[in-house]
């Protein structure tokens, strides 16, 4: 190791470690990964634990359509293979935030258990927290804010998760949400806790 | 707006915004983006640059080929199309940190003046401070730490920059760093400086 001085300081070799911007910002990295069906209250959650974090002056970031599908991955399209690589492109985006120190929080509908799974092993143990945000299709499709599962029912939108394109429900989440229980407040309270109780909010 | 109501803190609709998270970390989001030749010493500089921001309790990440082009970039080569693409998703990631409130801190070699235009492009005025780390040819061969310039030479590696494919040196970059004159931790600490100057240290 070759060392270089400023004044009283040494600066080391190399880049600086994890554990240290760990220190810094006294919480432990990790990607909160929210799947569940379109108008299953995904986002709505999500800001919510965002605000509760920075309320306890923790840094997260979300990660989701608006700023994702604009950016990163506008050149994807809808079809097998482009949404395997949405996926694919989301959680090495959010390895990133949790190798920075950050809570990622994505919030996408990821409706396929292999896309999640690669995720989930492109990160170490503990640093994927699965979050199944559950509500029936009957449900979902009542609420429809955006009058996607009406036209999807009409043929007019192809693919359409839950419609003609299936959804793979996690079979082992490490957080179930049952929106037709749960008030948005309310999960996104039980993932405090849970981030809480792990220790992600200390170094 | 619909609010929402825990005890006595009210959770607002939508997330958390950027100013809010720069207010946290007591900084400002920006991508500063190094740029030069291979050997310039673009990620020693880098690195120094990181360590002297973390001991000022900054919040910086630094992006470059360890953790990217493993990671997110790893389905590309090196076609004209996926260096485009690679320096592309580069920017798109960059820009996700500054608008987590991050210090932003890329080095890759980035030979393309039109495709760091358009991550400068992507980013808000102020966002994109571009260094270029400047070598003379000569001296980079001279350096040659993993013999790649030897090997290019050698016709061993094909579509080298600075061999057989150009660098397009920055016209107006906003920090020049002369390799020749500066030592890597002096370098480092003109960029601090700057950063410091403009206000970027601060909320």
């Amino acid at each position: 190791m070759s060392e270089q001085r400023a004044t009283n300081i040494t600066w080391h070799e190399g880049s600086v470690s994890r554990a240290e911007r760990q220190q810094l910002l006294n919480q432990k990295g990790v990607t909160v990964w929210m799947t569940g069906l379109s108008a299953s209250g995904k986002s709505t959650i999500a800001c919510i634990l965002e605000q509760m974090l920075l309320h306890k002056k923790k840094h997260a970031y979300r990660l989701d359509g608006d700023n994702v599908r604009m950016g990163l991955n506008k050149n994807l399209g809808f079809s097998a293979e482009d949404r395997a690589e949405n996926i694919r492109r989301i959680g090495e985006v959010a390895k990133l935030f949790t190798d920075a120190g950050v809570i990622a929080i994505t919030s996408f509908i990821s409706p396929y258990k292999k896309d999640r799974d690669l995720v989930r092993s492109s990160l170490k143990p503990g640093e994927f927290i699965e979050v199944y945000v559950h509500v029936s299709l009957a449900e979902a499709e009542k609420r429809d804010p955006k009058g996607l599962y009406k036209k999807a029912r009409a043929g007019q939108l192809k693919n359409f998760t839950g419609i003609d394109d299936p959804y793979e429900a996690p079979e082992k989440p490490e957080i179930l949400i049952e929106t037709e229980k749960h008030k948005p407040e309310d999960a996104a309270k039980l993932i405090l806790e849970y981030l809480e109780q792990h220790g992600y909010l200390r170094a």
